[in-house]
């Protein structure tokens, strides 16, 4: 692009993540970020609603990727971004969740350090532990789980990460972004783990109107994400914290009732 | 106690996350939580000036335990908060970071649940990806690291968590909490698996003016973390994701250096 820069002023970008969907849900250094921002170039996974904290007369550019959609490569939004920020000011990346948990947000600042271009960041609440969290679902609690791990479910090969391999054999909670698609692929691997009867949460689109949430175990996830119709936007959490979920209590019942037949 | 319920105000609990510090760092929902509380009740994590977000009439009381004092056991913080919100209303229980990432929120919300008192969770900036972000650290980065890994430093029983043999053990980046008093303990444990020369960082009191930063490798983040004078509330960085900061580039030119002279 070959827009003046009519203001002059200094760019700048500010890297926010936005949390989970909710506008309420980002932290209030990120509403700030918006107010005064020139241009705002937003993900997919932003709830629109967020934009409201900009000012009207800030330029909004959707740069979002869904899957499969290829609208913008990341190439493509690094240089936007700069262009933005050497002709209009403060740009503001804003993204969803936090950037640097599977945002490609590092990739985005280390462009801009290119061009000498100011970046600050300002994180996000990562889905990770906030959209367990809003169902009620610790991902650690004394007794079930001293410590949690984040993997992605899809990675840039488009096959699952080789942590996941090491994380289904761990004690950890696991939490897996991304990681719907390849749901069956995954319960197998904790099922090879003699895990087939551990707890397992898939939660859609927490936070926002659309949050829908399965319950069950290991053993028959794949099944109940299909009755409750769960598609992604998801995250998996597995681990025996989500048997503290009020809707596990049904299940815990069933297998109580098996045992006392045996 | 015995106080009277003046206001007849319907009891609720919201526990609120407060982040890592920062006042800027707390949500939207999390500062509006705060407007309309009748009792705050916060921990030694969370930073004063977060309670200028409450109305002044509101009772903020200080329930924090620092290591070694113990002014409040999470018995006494429970009932407190439950006869709170009976005698006045809405009491916010804020917590420093996520409340669920080693807070012990889910056993304040259990207890809560027992009194039949509606309780509200709002997430908060975990300090364990917060943190490293502020500095420009990612958590996760494309050929770098697929997943973050998050322990205690410090468990129930004063023993540094079982979970950190098989963590240092992960190609995964390992944040450890509340884990500075144990550091010599856990750097034996990268070193047994080979990764003396893993990049670390120590980053003490994230986002506040009290921030300071030590950077290394597993061999001599002890070192430079004495030297540098870091204090808890501190946490730890193992990865490959360290090696982006811009204090590792000296770091880096020392090793190739010593590579070029064998």
């Amino acid at each position: 692009m070959s827009t003046q820069n009519i203001n002059h002023k200094e760019p700048r970008i500010t890297l926010v993540g936005a949390g989970p969907g909710d506008p309420e849900l980002i932290t209030m250094r990120g509403a700030n970020a918006l107010k005064s921002a020139d241009v705002v170039l937003y993900d997919a996974l932003v709830n629109e609603g967020i934009l409201d904290y900009a000012s009207p007369d800030a330029i909004k550019v959707y740069v979002g990727k869904r899957s499969g959609e290829h609208s913008y490569a990341q190439d493509a939004i690094n240089k936007l971004m700069v262009d933005y920020a050497l002709n209009y000011g403060h740009v503001v990346r804003l993204k969803g969740g936090d950037p640097f948990v599977f945002g490609r947000g590092y990739e985005e600042l280390d462009f801009a350090a290119g061009y000498s271009i100011p970046v600050t960041v300002v994180p996000g609440l990562s889905s990770s532990i906030s959209v367990p969290g809003l169902q009620q679902i610790p991902v650690t609690h004394r007794g079930l789980s001293e410590s949690f791990w984040v993997v992605t479910g899809t990675t840039t090969s488009g096959k699952i990460s080789n942590d996941l391999y090491e994380a289904a054999r761990s004690k950890a909670t696991v939490v897996v972004l991304m990681g719907l698609g390849k749901l069956k692929e995954i319960v197998k691997l904790f099922q090879n783990e003699g895990k087939g009867q551990l707890p397992v949460a898939a939660i859609q689109s927490g936070s926002t109107e659309n949050e829908k949430l399965a319950i069950g175990i290991v053993d028959t996830i794949v099944e109940v994400v299909e009755e409750k119709g769960i598609e992604a936007p998801a995250l998996l959490v597995f681990g025996e914290v989500v048997s503290l979920h009020p809707s596990f209590l049904p299940i815990r019942e069933f297998f109580n009732a098996l045992k006392e037949e045996q």
